[in-house]
């Protein structure tokens, strides 16, 4: 069951991550966390025919290598929770569909690894299953032309802007079954924010007014603090984004500064390799989580992180009709 | 909790409907459920400047009518499950952007409702929350221009096609405190079914094997027939897609004929209506659930029946790469 404090869920079963995989691209495997990652990629294509299929093959292979490390078959696994940012999510459906697990699709662009924990660990703790997978990814080359422009044009990107990540990531959650393995503690889901920003390439200061409001709600509902966290990690706000992130949490005298990281930072060289504010899409987090992150917590270098990966709800239509970005954080704690 | 029974849910705290309404636009309401409906809109742009802007203003009226409806405020509501066809669910994020519901998006195209249904009374039975609120919505303006021509070019339709319902619906769902209320008994989540269908102007064909496959695995989890239910209301099979359930389950012995209904065929006047195979989108089921449906429930007209919603898990560019399309269908069982 799921102790509901104020809107904070707390999971009192501790669902298991039994096990994980992370797949990435050419460009992620020159970065600082290439020990990480289960599986590279350095075909842009992945020796398929687009870079659409190129990005359902992430997520296949993030499926079959995190089933593999944890000896599962997918007869084994009960609901698949996935998402991505392409248009109608088929990087999953068309990754998923041949795994034949009841499936079940959710959308929150670069949070949607929380959510897919989240509502794993939900499912679990309600017993209607014991065992769920949740996998996001992205692709610099099927997102480039979606949201932005074609590969061919060359559009010169602005500083403000992330790179999208090409990488998938996947987590085998289940029943408690193990006081060795990390387990979802706690959850809280945030709420859409919206303020005002309609500036598609500082996607950084859309997010980060959620990622205050959903680290704020979540420490003072569980009464604890920043200290009590052996990291902070947000998903894609990269430089800028996390910048504003201290700034708003200090007007609530709120300090994570040295506790804090954030994937789409961590997961490039910045200053060397040209992504100007950081890594972002819905693989950057799912691939940093399902690699580094979950690597240092089973070697127990730490034990309690929270992972608050954050979304920007825009569409590149709704950049066209000069909306603003409505976005939004959703918090998993993990512990060991 | 929830009992599962290979795979199938069995909500045993029995989370009620507590309210409900649907939103259409002008063609539903010349169709045969028109006194069904809470509210019609009848400019296609809602009183907005563009397409998209009026298909969130069918979500946020929906969920609004819902909560007054049920004497409900927005912050009574503990989480919003809500999704819809344009491109990264758009028509929900902007439409939920002022409720200040943390939310969770789903997308399971035309069989989102059906996943939000499931997945808040998940949540409920959880622990994690006491009332949740589901939506889902399409409109035909936005869906032709983004999944086929600027309504401007005049495209013609195959006999083929379907009509993308303009319309939203919306259900809070709470943990049972009412005999008097319909509630949710128990439910099918799909797998991914992919029976190589290429034809994109014939969604009801892609559709229908999921249909069967959920219904099959229902009937025979739950050990139940086709009489035990008052109706069998899929999503948007249409007329064709209809025909094609009918043929796929007589070859398992299982004939739903004479209890069988379809929202998109049900939704319009077919033969007078230009509408070809029928209606279509998230929000056809969606209205026609938390219209008529729901409303023969409470009428006690109905007493036990089943609501499977099917999705064609494409996109236009997924076409254009020429793909087959994988399709999905969720299940559940509502009852008085």
């Amino acid at each position: 069951m799921v102790n509901n404090i104020s809107n904070t869920m707390i999971f009192t079963e501790k669902p298991n991550i039994l096990s994980y995989a992370s797949v990435v691209g050419k460009k992620e495997a020159q970065g600082p966390l290439k020990d990480d990652f289960d599986k590279i990629i350095y075909d842009a294509y992945g020796g398929k025919e687009t870079f659409e299929q190129a990005e359902s093959a992430l997520v296949s292979e993030a499926v079959t290598i995190a089933l593999q490390k944890g000896g599962f078959s997918a007869s084994d696994i009960e609901y698949a929770f996935c998402g991505d940012l392409l248009n109608q999510c088929i990087a999953s459906s068309f990754g998923m569909r041949n795994f034949q697990i009841p499936y079940i699709g959710v959308y929150g662009a670069c949070s949607t690894m929380a959510l897919g924990l989240i509502l794993s660990s939900i499912t679990i703790e309600s017993g209607a299953c014991q065992k769920a997978i949740c996998a996001a990814s992205s692709h610099f080359c099927s997102a480039e032309r979606q949201y932005r422009f074609p590969l061919e044009y060359g559009g010169q990107r602005p500083p403000t802007t992330q790179w999208t990540v090409t990488g998938a990531g996947c987590c085998v959650l289940s029943k408690h079954t193990s006081d060795n393995k990390p387990y979802i503690h706690s959850a809280q889901v945030g709420s859409i924010i919206d303020m005002g920003i309609t500036d598609q390439n500082n996607m950084g200061a859309a997010m980060a007014p959620a990622a205050a409001d959903t680290i704020c709600k979540f420490l003072n509902n569980t009464n604890t603090r920043v200290e009590d966290y052996d990291m902070i990690y947000t998903g894609d706000l990269g430089k800028i984004g996390s910048k504003l992130l201290y700034e708003l949490l200090e007007k609530k005298d709120i300090d994570i500064k040295s506790n804090h990281k954030d994937c789409g930072v961590m997961i490039f060289q910045n200053g060397d390799m040209d992504v100007h504010a950081g890594g972002s899409g819905c693989g950057c987090c799912a691939s940093v989580l399902c690699g580094h992150i979950l690597n240092s917590m089973c070697e127990k270098k730490q034990r309690n992180i929270l992972f608050i990966p954050t979304g920007a709800l825009l569409s590149p239509t709704t950049v066209l009709q000069k909306e603003s970005i409505p976005s939004i954080a959703h918090l998993v704690n993990i512990r060991i």
